[in-house]
């Protein structure tokens, strides 16, 4: 059983990322997290190129983790100049991290073209740099950058920069596919190859530009590599880094002969994926390997059928592993036995006059073009209804809604009618849309008897035609996803001729599910 | 060199991933664009599972395709039932598919806990049905279901199922990772083991559940598989499928000594990647590897520099080598090459001052959301427009709607003043949403200037909301696609904060786009 170091870098290449925008009390939260999860180091940035990164490591300075080694990365000292002149590394001093993390060039390529230094120089940058850092007495990593196109450029050159490095006292000598470009076949064999010039155990780092950030990693790993690094869900610059969430699964779950983090953590893994999310505010991507929403969702009718009888037929790992759920999806492909599974999960399979009457509306609601896929609060309210269950908490008299356009830049306006109990409302407000002002309309007609609606708002809002051939004469489906504050995201469907009714039938939905579940 | 056949499944396996809808024209149109894009096999569905994909094989047997084998999916016939009486089989002989893709259970555990019938049944079942087939006339490429965890449990019986499926006459024995969760090197292993078994040629079908779908297929092939199957955009059950788009990118571009496709098409991966998202009305995913907005966008500040010196330091492959753009600053370039692509086929390319301006406005357009992907009448009328070539034929005064609902049955009406030369109209008319009053109001005030407007008729309309955490007040993307009578389908769009407003504008470019060109 090989122990596999973890090595994290979601708070520095992860920060890269198009969209990624971390604050200082983000990186510091992620980092107190991911130490709590016991990963092994964690880069928290390039202290040279930002104030912030500068500011959180004087942050984990006054703290101090538990158990994770804090890394600091910069590059290798400028051409021509010494170690102690250098302001890069001076921040990385100042940062007090334990751990320096070093890039510097493996291709004589980018030696010659972007440093634009001699190749000795370089080997020297290398050398000093790492000698440095070991004699102020911290350990450092040497990231090789373009280990791998590098190596196959100039074997002879890309092998004098790992060895100077590992001569200077490198803990470690990182392996990085810069661009994302390598195949696993050459990361295995370059891996052997990097193993046979030094001693210094070895780290993989890659991206995912050929969609094989995970079997570049597992490759070199496989080959001797005793570090990984990456970053949680997969973040990073581009098409991103090797996901960490998917590399401890694999090595701890799915491969023979590793272990990660000392074999407990697996269990945790989707809800790490998901604090890291929710910290940056980003969305969770559904199909996300092992913890994705959809990761253990099952829609084709024949594999949940198969599912009601053995579970892990169609699961390659029990979801529990990873934190993760079972979820049956209602839709046109799926048949009796989804529906059945889905109201299972609601109590209600073991009445069957009921669960014939649900199976029947639904059938027939799906032939007039609703799916209930991407909308379990509308199934949800209507097994409800058919179950006599339901009392709405407001009835429509009426709504009426107003686009007026002399060329850009249309007037909007809706008006809404409400029964709520004895009382009768009747509200209008404008919106940037028919369906803003609706829902703006509709809440102020609601929020002296609900105020708890504040806490809901709508993130998502897509139309469908169905029957395209008669197209906007035709019927329209209209998927509304709300999200509350305490995260929960539901998912309401309307239908209707009319592409403003089915939003309002898709909005009251939305509103009748919030105010059922408060 | 070896060639690789690509197998599609995008219209069956990726229909099946959670929030993809196709309608019956969205399975059309993908069919003949992937068949103009040269792909080997499209597998178009499982007719006996809904009406739907039973009538997408009529309509291609009605229009065949050009250059694509149209493959129709179905399990094995039912126990103790003959071929010619089984429902399954009926429904894949009247599909009139050229290809029939017939899956089967691998693992003797499946037959026993899920199919529950005997070996020696299941065998035969494997049998009868290929050879059925065969006998038919039939090309029959066999998918052996979990062929991966059913020859780690029972090698001797696995070998079995795949032997039934070869003597009886199959072209193509798939190995499918049904539920994604192999490794690299057991993929290799058992393709080996298989290619051993049995002398028909192995294809390869793989899942992306532990993040490693493109390595599998990749190692399988390496190991002597011939054809791989998988779906555009990786779209699929729960993690999605292999990305074809990955994959083709990685045989024709990466790997040595593989060719898909005849070695043409990578270049247009992009634009097919795109297409298959508006079509389905998904969001692009923008770290997607190869043709993800960001996958040839830079932010760290070393690297923008460094591209600045060298441009490929930073990039595995030329973006243009698939279609793709570099974006180096943070603008929302995207699309570059079609656009230049499609400014050629209207023979403007060689006016490099038009081209910049065309360029400049096209990037604001994107910035605020517009999409030219599918809709190429709004790109030519820009275009038009910019080149100063263009007179409206009518212009918008102003247009009102109204729609009011006391519960169902919503009452809509509009109305729209226009200038059409020297008159000014004033119509008013009713219809089953805004879009569609709009539409019948503009006929009615333009019929008696421009008779041909009868010719064509809208057949589809989307919406997407493009700020998506804004959700109803955001900006929203409207599509629309419209049909003349001599059967060119044109595209159109329209963004606004206001659906209605978007909609008119994709509106008046369809009727726009006609008028132009009769």
């Amino acid at each position: 059983m090989r122990s596999i170091e973890i090595y994290d870098t979601t708070l520095r290449d992860g920060a890269q990322g198009e969209g990624v925008n971390f604050s200082l009390d983000d990186k510091v939260a992620i980092a107190r997290r991911l130490d709590a999860f016991g990963i092994d180091y964690i880069e928290g940035g390039y202290p040279l190129s930002n104030p912030k990164d500068a500011e959180f490591f004087q942050r984990l300075a006054e703290q101090p983790l538990k158990h994770s080694k804090v890394c600091a990365f910069g590059m290798t000292r400028r051409r021509g100049m010494e170690c102690k002149d250098d302001p890069g590394m001076k921040a990385l001093v100042e940062s007090q991290a334990a751990v320096v993390t070093i890039v510097g060039k493996t291709s004589d390529f980018h030696v010659a073209e972007v440093l634009r230094v001699s190749n000795e120089e370089n080997l020297a940058m290398i050398r000093d740099t790492v000698a440095y850092f070991v004699g102020l007495g911290r350990e450092v990593i040497y990231d090789a950058e373009h280990f791998f196109d590098g190596w196959k450029a100039n074997p002879e050159y890309a092998a004098l920069t790992i060895q100077a490095a590992a001569e200077a006292g490198a803990l470690r000598v990182v392996m990085c596919d810069t661009n994302g470009g390598s195949m696993p076949e050459e990361v295995a064999e370059l891996t052997r190859a990097a193993a046979k010039t030094i001693d210094v155990p070895l780290g993989i780092h890659t991206h995912n530009d050929c969609e094989l950030a995970i079997a570049n990693a597992l490759a070199s790993i496989d080959a001797g590599a005793v570090q990984v690094q990456g970053t949680i869900n997969g973040l990073g610059e581009r098409c991103g880094n090797a996901d960490l969430i998917s590399v401890m699964a694999n090595l701890g779950l799915k491969k023979q002969g590793y272990q990660v983090l000392g074999g407990a953590a697996a269990a945790r893994l989707t809800e790490l994926s998901r604090y890291v999310y929710e910290v940056g505010n980003m969305h969770f991507r559904s199909n996300q390997p092992f913890v994705g929403a959809s990761a253990f969702a099952h829609k084709g009718g024949m594999h949940v059928h198969a599912i009601n009888r053995v579970a892990e037929s169609y699961e390659h790992i029990p979801p529990e592993s990873v934190g993760n759920t079972r979820r049956v999806l209602v839709s046109e492909l799926s048949g009796r036995s989804n529906i059945i599974a889905l109201a299972t999960k609601m109590n209600l399979a073991e009445d069957k006059t009921l669960m014939d009457r649900v199976l029947r509306d639904v059938v027939d609601r799906e032939n007039r073009g609703y799916q209930y896929e991407a909308a379990e609060a509308s199934f949800s309210l209507l097994v409800q209804k058919l179950a006599g269950s339901y009392t709405p908490h407001f009835e429509l008299e009426k709504f009426h809604t107003i686009v007026e356009s002399r060329g850009a830049g249309a007037v909007t306006e809706a008006s809404v009618k409400l029964r709520i109990g004895e009382q009768v409302r009747h509200e209008v407000a404008e919106g940037d849309g028919p369906v803003n002002a609706l829902d703006a309309a509709l809440r102020k007609a609601l929020a002296d008897h609900f105020p708890q609606l504040a806490q809901m708002h709508l993130v998502d809002y897509k139309v469908r035609v169905i029957n395209s051939e008669a197209a906007t004469a035709a019927s329209v489906r209209v998927v509304i996803e709300s999200r509350d504050s305490d995260g929960e995201v539901w998912g309401t469907v309307g239908v209707d001729e009319n592409v403003i009714q089915a939003s309002w039938d898709a909005l009251v939905d939305s509103i009748e599910y919030k105010l059922c579940k408060s």
